[in-house]
């Protein structure tokens, strides 16, 4: 297979170098982004992205509504709306939050564009360079990119089938305060976890809180993926146990559709009024256009119902990809499985590496995120985030033969030549890497 | 008139205060948000805020146009896009600038969550705290309240009718670089300023690119209003003079309509790089549905039409305004004459204090914004900027007549009492002013 050689641009010299803020030196594209674009072509079969699959849309009826609603009230959606977001638009976060038991008033919601500009504003109202920021590890690349370009320095924290570890994480906030580290929060995805599919028990909820009590320490609980349950009822939020401790972050990407760009932070008052002045030294205001055209939606149609649909839809495609792993994956080679959400996380047979295998997946018409991608320190090697949401059944099933058939030539020459050829092209996956949505 | 209580929140105690980044210990809340809630009430005049007049929009139609964009394209619309913005959209807007003499690729453009956005990224890219950031004086809020948001110290260059002074603007960049200081960008609104009204004439254009040339100043070139011109044909855009030195900001929220919240930035390729990871860790992409609609306007609709449909509303509420202050101001009190935007900047005569006066224009039913907000450094006290694009005409006539009878009274109590009494009461604008939309 060709691949696009890098591009000219990342070696041509750079006259405003000098010129840049400190944080923009650890902006750097990554030499992934020409191998994503191949991952694009049809013929491959994407386990890489992060894409919602929204066909199932009743998309006639929405374009009826959204007509009505321009006609009736077009003045006021395309007009300048409030920093914090319109405030029919936070009532009905209120409710789509009870869903899981989060109780709230809409005076505490800042609409974002986007969570993952909630995450933005968060960071940027607490982290000074240096400040430390816990992660689950592995944790989702877009928090990392969030966190690296507000300088903050990234522990991970370990973590196993059941979520955080209580125990290291206790660990790693007696070592950091005895090491004079300023840790701001902790970020922590508890319902299906990007990357690695995990849920937290309840019990690990329970133990959270009481550390995040113990310790003073603000908890970051990042849901987009919470009401996507596959197997059982929701747990309960964190912010559900903890109004005090917990900074909420939601979104309506994965419940509805992500193109509408907007998510959502609930933060405890005082909080709430620094997000506000930092959303409109940002935006002026989100999305208003948007927040009239999703309120419209949760107003006028049945969202619940279409959460349940997504909810068989995904739980077919989790379904297909599990039987497809189980069917193709060599021995040696282990995987977690997900109650919800959109990822399964594999661990591959001793001796094998995700990153240098990845040119050869690709030529073997075949893409996946490689582990590397989720952690601020490098390790991850051995790891993939396989990603069900997106492609259909018989195409996951398809993808995971073709995947199968890699690591087999992989062990083969593993075998036969033993350790370290495998890295004779080596993409650097840890700086810059695209956006979590390809 | 009863004004109500400043809020209790103001004296909350609040937990979080030592957790806070350095950043966001200058982001406090203005007791002035109070009157404005006063100054939106339906029987006050508001000549304070920049919302743009969009009753004009064929809305019917756009309700049609967008209705069809859903049923056909609703699953690309409503999906994740391009962290830069979608290449459609960005082929439209290098049209949309070449009404200004632009030419450009749409490979430099960054589209954004209006151009509030694209500042906000601009600022982020290159600025440390302690960095200096040149713009006029005075200068637009929102711009300040970035600009203070990244920790950055602003000096403001003189102006006069014809914008920025070329002789203040060597002396301010000879004086920096002496003193030690790092000078990252000169802001500027070329055409018809906010909040004065003023536009750069040709000459100064060329003169302020000289500068830049010699100097190595990058100018961030703010242009909203660029095509709302009023009496005569746009001038050069400074982008059209120098590719190099510039970087462009502009936005559909004035020749369409704000609430999609789209703007971007066209900048030069190496900066431009930096802005789209930049824009990746804040919001992934920028409004997707937004930036389909506003496609489908610029492809459907005769944009160029409903340009100069704006034109002549604008120039009806302008030449209103203009009248009702040659009717109404007290002698003494002079002002600007723009050729197109929104806004008009008064002097008031010797002794007044635009602050001090604002909750008695507000008892007479008129508000406007106060000329303190719009500098960085606490001057502009004698002066207020008067937006004229959103009342009707009557409305505008009825507002100078209100604050000439206010500017009456105030002159006579001057006149009565000497300088000081109207200090009685003080509110502060210069912290954290509620944004310019109001």
């Amino acid at each position: 297979m060709s691949l696009p050689e890098p591009s000219r641009r990342d070696t041509r010299l750079d006259p405003y170098i000098d010129a840049y803020a400190e944080r923009t030196h650890g902006l750097t594209v990554s030499a992934v982004r020409a191998l994503f674009a191949v991952a694009n072509r049809p013929e491959v079969v994407s386990l890489a992205g992060g894409m919602p699959n929204i066909a199932d849309l009743p998309r006639e009826a929405l374009a009826k509504a959204v007509d009505r609603l321009i006609t009736e009230n077009g003045t006021q959606a395309m007009q300048y709306g409030s920093g914090q977001g319109e405030p029919f638009m936070r009532e009905k976060i209120v409710e789509v939050m009870a869903e899981e038991g989060i109780q709230a008033h809409a005076d505490d919601v800042v609409v974002t564009c986007g969570s993952q500009q909630a995450l933005d504003l968060v960071t940027r109202v607490f982290c000074d360079p240096g400040d430390v920021v816990l992660a689950e590890g592995p944790s989702y690349v877009g928090a990392l990119g969030t966190f690296r370009a507000y300088q903050c320095e990234v522990v991970h924290v370990a973590m196993d089938e059941h979520g955080i570890d209580p125990v290291a994480l206790r660990a790693a906030l007696v070592s950091l305060k005895a090491g004079g580290k300023r840790v701001k929060f902790l970020y922590t995805i508890p319902n299906f976890q990007n990357p690695t599919g995990v849920t937290q028990t309840l019990e690990r909820r329970r133990e959270l809180i009481d550390i995040a009590r113990e310790h003073d320490l603000l908890v970051i609980e990042d849901n987009p993926y919470g009401l996507l349950t596959l197997d059982a009822e929701p747990l309960p939020a964190l912010r559900s146990m903890d109004a005090d401790n917990v900074v909420y972050l939601g979104s309506f990407s994965k419940i509805f559709a992500p193109g509408f760009r907007v998510g959502w932070t609930l933060a405890p008052h005082a909080v709430r009024e620094k997000l506000v002045l930092t959303q409109e030294a940002a935006t002026l205001c989100p999305p208003v256009f948007s927040q009239f055209a999703i309120a419209t939606y949760l107003e006028e149609f049945d969202w619940r119902s279409q959460i349940v649909t997504y909810r068989d839809m995904y739980r077919q495609r989790r379904d297909a990809m599990l039987d497809g792993l189980a069917q193709h994956m060599p021995e040696g080679t282990t995987w977690t499985v997900p109650q919800g959400g959109f990822f399964v996380w594999v661990t591959l047979p001793e001796g094998l590496d995700s990153q240098a295998m990845l040119p050869r997946a690709i030529s073997a018409r075949v893409a996946y995120t490689t582990g590397t991608a989720f952690y601020a320190d490098g390790l991850g090697s051995r790891n993939m985030r396989l990603s069900f949401c997106y492609p259909t059944p018989e195409r996951i099933i398809e993808g995971t033969r073709r995947l199968g058939e890699v690591l087999e030539q992989e062990l083969e020459m593993h075998r036969t030549f033993g350790l370290g050829t495998q890295t004779a092209r080596h993409y650097d996956l840890t700086t810059g890497p695209a956006p979590d949505i390809t």
